[in-house]
């Protein structure tokens, strides 16, 4: 192996995010390594909505930024020997040349779990739900709390844990196949927002108003389930992918009248800025999941060329659970 | 005396408040009082601009709502003989029967510094601006603070509580005079929004950002705030007064997106929900006046028949410092 690939923008986005966006890169791998370097190649890669708003991790030219696993192929760095499973944050590249092995995140201890599952709900989708409840709104027995995009990788996982800890769980997502799913996930609530009124969907189930909001996808909805959040009211933004795909500027009701009169705090989270306590949280989820407290699902695409296709189809509702590419 | 005055508003605000919307209405005080009853008669009554806010608190043909300090006048309360001077949220009354004692709030202990304090400095403004810093933004020392607003009763203390607590204070305000007056306190900048642009005067002053905002004012002047904001900026939404005169649905800027990329928090925050906590930052501010760090400007109106004046006042930019109305 000499050459490998990588998945690059051709000048970023604009706009609605398409195929031609993107273009496939040649690049040629080291012959010869210096001591502590290593090879990897790609075995799952992860899209993430979050591709799409944090345009700056993605330059022009470069491999666009995310996560993968991969296993090491070539080394000179004892700790990493050849057949070693990591986990590194280098891109959408088919392989790999790690100059240093510093950046390689820890792994989480997967026992007979798959391996996909470390981009998941033992990775960062999985981290997002986890802290986002346990450590941004503290979340507290018997509260209720709505998640959007609940039907996605963080959000079926917020809900899931919102029920593990005894709260009610109230998820909104866009078809009703994704809504029989939430059901069978122990939401308390599930509502197609395509075809259900939001506001009257919750004061029917939650008639108090809501004491928690994860958002995932900003703009209209997210709107009206503010309107329905109680005084001390909670809300973390996580994603808002609804408007991921606008261009130009994009206004909304103004919100401040409303955060002042309930007494609300926004807060927005992003899960790679606390990575040293993932290991906390992965060996909580490997503990509900063999408890069977937790349910996944994975909308795996196979091959690495079809990257930018299963990126898109993020933006469009198709997938169920975490997207994950196969190499 | 059997007869007393009140001001009610006669059928709530739309839009611009103005002095239509009040009336002078006439009560009668009781002849004889029961057991634990008391009435007393109004010194200095406090204006705010939450009461054009919260409207719910003013019921149409009831007294506004508002805190007032009074002498007590008539009494078979033991605890409250004539001549005891009282603080109470009885609204906008020139005398008050007061059947139920436990509503009379904790004074503070003034010592020799004047009476209307209680209203100002060492009330309602005065812990706003103390416990907006302490326990909501947990402001740090060598952090950079914006406060708009600045020249107002909460705005003019959180700047110089900033100062005492060793932050870098940034104020707005919309006069020269009140620029000036603003320097006179310490703030280490101040603006006059009106004449000057607020974006550029922030990225002069402070090219990393800022860390926290206290936002007395809302619209144009926070959007542009908080796009100076640091990653974790924190911003507490005490007033938003540039919209309440407004009628209909205001919008603004989509905030999500930047709430999440940076991952800011935004709280709203009301004083009167910690009133058990406030003889904690009476004490502090207290001793803050006596040992010259604190300074304070009141503007004072005299006479009850002015009270709508007064308030109205509040959003012209007529007053510096704390508004109170000496009856």
């Amino acid at each position: 192996m000499s050459k490998c690939k990588f998945w690059a923008l051709k000048s970023g986005f604009n706009g609605q995010a398409k195929l031609s966006d993107f273009k496939l890169v040649e690049e040629k791998l080291p012959t010869s390594l210096k001591d502590g370097e290593l090879v990897c190649q790609a075995i799952y890669l992860s899209v993430d909505p979050y591709m799409r708003l944090f345009t700056h991790l993605s330059k022009a030219g470069e491999p666009v930024a995310g996560e993968q696993i991969a296993k090491v192929i070539n080394s000179k760095n004892a700790k990493y020997p050849v057949g070693t499973i990591i986990r590194l944050s280098c891109g959408w590249r088919s392989h790999t040349h790690v100059k240093d092995a510093s950046t390689i995140d820890l792994m989480p201890e997967l026992g007979d779990l798959p391996l996909s599952l470390t981009l998941g709900i033992m990775g960062m989708p999985g981290m997002t739900a986890y802290f986002t409840l346990l450590d941004v709104l503290k979340i507290q027995k018997g509260e209720t709390l709505v998640v959007s995009g609940a039907a996605g990788a963080v959000g079926s996982l917020v809900g899931q844990i919102g029920k593990i800890l005894g709260c009610t769980v109230i998820g909104f997502a866009g078809t009703d196949a994704k809504i029989k799913w939430l059901k069978e996930l122990g939401f308390d609530h599930a509502f197609n927002y395509r075809t259900e009124d939001i506001g009257k969907s919750i004061e029917k189930v939650a008639p108090d108003g809501v004491h928690c909001y994860c958002d995932m996808v900003g703009g209209e909805i997210s709107f009206k389930v503010m309107q329905h959040l109680r005084e001390y009211g909670r809300m973390v933004v996580l994603g808002t992918i609804s408007t991921y795909n606008k261009s130009g500027d994009v206004t909304g009701p103004y919100l401040f009248e409303d955060i002042l009169k309930k007494s609300l705090t926004i807060t927005g989270f992003i899960i790679f800025n606390i990575r040293e306590k993932w290991h906390i949280g992965e060996k909580q989820m490997a503990e509900w999941i063999r408890q069977g407290k937790l349910k996944y699902k994975e909308t795996i695409t196979e091959g690495f060329e079809h990257m930018p296709e299963a990126f898109l189809g993020l933006f469009e509702g198709k997938n169920t659970g975490k997207a994950v590419v196969k190499a």
